[in-house]
């Protein structure tokens, strides 16, 4: 088979850490899977700004243009907190995001049995807890214009961003969250705060117009994101698909990512369409952070950057087969009582970050 | 002593009916404890739309401006979802909050301790819970201009909202959140998106500088807004006195009531200072909302409805005795095991609205 691009950015904090459990999957693919592929590696966030001064380098975006995939790892750090807006290691993921035209970020919140007790919410509450939250990430107040911070004539200061959705925008995503809904429940929750806010009340006419117009056979909610962020803690599984806007998208996703307990385990897709291309671009990357606290100790959980791997294959490789056969090995990991530190409860003895990746490794 | 002025605004929904209990023990603190109020009512949202066709008229707020207080249930009315946008139910606080200068939502998440059992969260995370969230309430993009949406050349849309924040505003309310820490544990957090917004950039350089100047013997840490919902989750526990913008603040404290498990039992005040005006203005409602589904039933909970009239009772009209007596009476009720259906666990019986207003006054 032809040979795929994959291009490795482990960014920063765990993220390196991480990412070389997930190369060593790769590596095992390509001797034992015949899986061909052609990596490179690069730096983003603080890793890139040490370097080269800037968060992501242009010919960075370039390569990551011409992949098959990115997989990533995080970015943040704290030693780069007071660098000028525009350096911070952020810009990273927000200008791949941006300039890949990676719009539809898919966030599945899904609780793994074996880590039932990890969760602080009851058992009943989130046993079998499975749902997926799609979330706009090329537009919103994430890169609305005018945006900065002014100062007035009284030496005090103003900051000012711009939410801004089209109706274009809003109905590229929606329509990745009605085709997953085909996929899967045939429910779509549309989350905005429409009641207050003028793009909330078009994101909601849209979605409910596309509904109408292509979508009848899925059953279509709406629901303010206030509301939906108490639901998500009374009763998260209401819910099946989920579709919002950047921001709101950011707070949910991650809350209801909490509720399974086990951030460490959770991985995400950025699909999209570079403008000007016909070839479907993607990222996939965790949904944790860096976690600068405990960087470079080796503790770190690497299952969420290698069920990103498994995603990637799954969803931009066409290799399923790959992917089912990784997300197994974690499941006989996790069923063989393994665990690092993030998802021991009281009484496991946690294993390391390398530990566990030869543990995937082997079960493989 | 001196007649105080309350302006009652039960609104849509369950409002006028878990306001007739909290009138009740007005009444009887006019009859036992020399409580000299002088009362009056008018009608807000979807009630005001009906009869006046605008969700608040002026007058209302003239009155609301020259009243001590103001008692206020709810407002949001789903026969009025398809009204224009300055039309809608829910301008009715919106404008209350914005002419009268309302700036500091304070929003308690006190667990109740007989009331355990309710909430989603293990016993073990949330034994004790009591947080505050101060909110800011008349700025970001709940008002931010330019607002609205547009059509494009092509026909398709635009929707548009700005979020501002200057120095002055995000200074006030911060001050409210030092004072309050320092009645109670000593901590503020602050959270905003200083990673992606400007206006969250400023709002974390105002409220550090402020702290530097004059709150330097108050804790103060910040912390991302994703994070923050990722936090209240995991351990809310970690949380005493939380400041945030409008938009977050909606969120974030809407997640952190429900992790009480007793919506129905959680009141909340909003002050502030009119402009041109020496006088404190506050607002006292419910943290709930209108609850259209349960409305005219009489089964919603008084309880939110009547620690909301005590906390004006003691931030307005410094009566701390009589605020402490419906507290007091409030907890006795629960204790005897009275529960509304919303409070209510598997076996219990629940009381109605009356019945359950009725046991606090008997309890007085
Ligand atoms: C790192 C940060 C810019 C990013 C975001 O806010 O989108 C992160 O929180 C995420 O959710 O991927
Ligand atoms: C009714 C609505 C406009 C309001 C808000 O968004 O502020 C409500 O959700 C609240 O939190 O008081």
């Amino acid at each position: 088979s032809a040979s795929h691009k994959i291009l490795l950015l482990p960014g920063d904090g765990i993220g390196p850490e991480i990412m070389a459990q997930a190369v060593k999957i790769i590596d095992w693919l390509k001797a034992e899977r015949g899986l061909n592929v052609d990596l490179s590696e690069d730096l983003v966030g603080g890793a890139s700004l040490a370097k080269y001064d800037v968060p992501i380098r242009d010919e960075v975006i370039a390569k990551a243009k011409v992949a098959d995939a990115v997989l990533f790892g995080s970015v943040g750090d704290p030693a780069w907190k007071d660098v000028p807006f525009d350096r911070r290691p952020e810009v990273a993921i927000l200008r791949l995001r941006k300039d890949l035209n990676l719009y539809a970020n898919l966030r599945p919140a899904k609780l793994f049995d074996p880590l039932l007790s990890a969760s602080a919410l009851k058992p009943d509450v989130v046993r079998g807890l499975d749902l997926m939250i799609v979330r706009e990430t090329v537009g919103g107040v994430y890169f609305g214009e005018p945006r900065g911070i002014e100062t007035l004539p009284d030496g005090t200061k103003r900051g000012i961003n711009t939410e801004v959705y089209t109706t274009a925008e809003i109905e590229r995503v929606a329509r990745v969250a009605f085709d997953l809904a085909r996929l899967r429940s045939g429910r779509v929750c549309s989350v905005e705060k429409g009641n207050v806010m003028e793009s909330g009340l078009l994101w909601r006419e849209v979605v409910t117009d596309l509904h109408k117009r292509e979508y009848s056979d899925v059953t279509l909610t709406h629901m303010l994101a206030d509301n939906c962020a108490m639901q998500l803690v009374r009763d998260p599984r209401q819910f099946d698909v989920m579709v919002t806007g950047n921001l709101f998208g950011d707070l949910l996703s991650d809350l209801a990512s909490m509720l399974t307990g086990s951030l460490g385990m959770l991985p995400s897709a950025t699909l999209g369409t570079p403008v000007g291309s016909d070839k479907r671009a993607a990222l996939y990357e965790p949904i944790h952070g860096s976690a600068p606290d405990i960087a470079g100790k080796g503790i770190a959980n690497p299952l969420a950057q290698i069920l990103s791997l498994a995603m990637l294959l799954r969803y931009s490789l066409e290799r399923g087969e790959d992917a089912a056969l990784i997300e197994q090995a974690v499941s006989d990991v996790l069923a063989s009582g393994l665990r690092t530190a993030d998802i021991a409860a009281a009484g496991d003895t946690p294993v390391g970050t390398e530990e566990m990746g030869a543990a995937v490794l082997k079960a493989l």
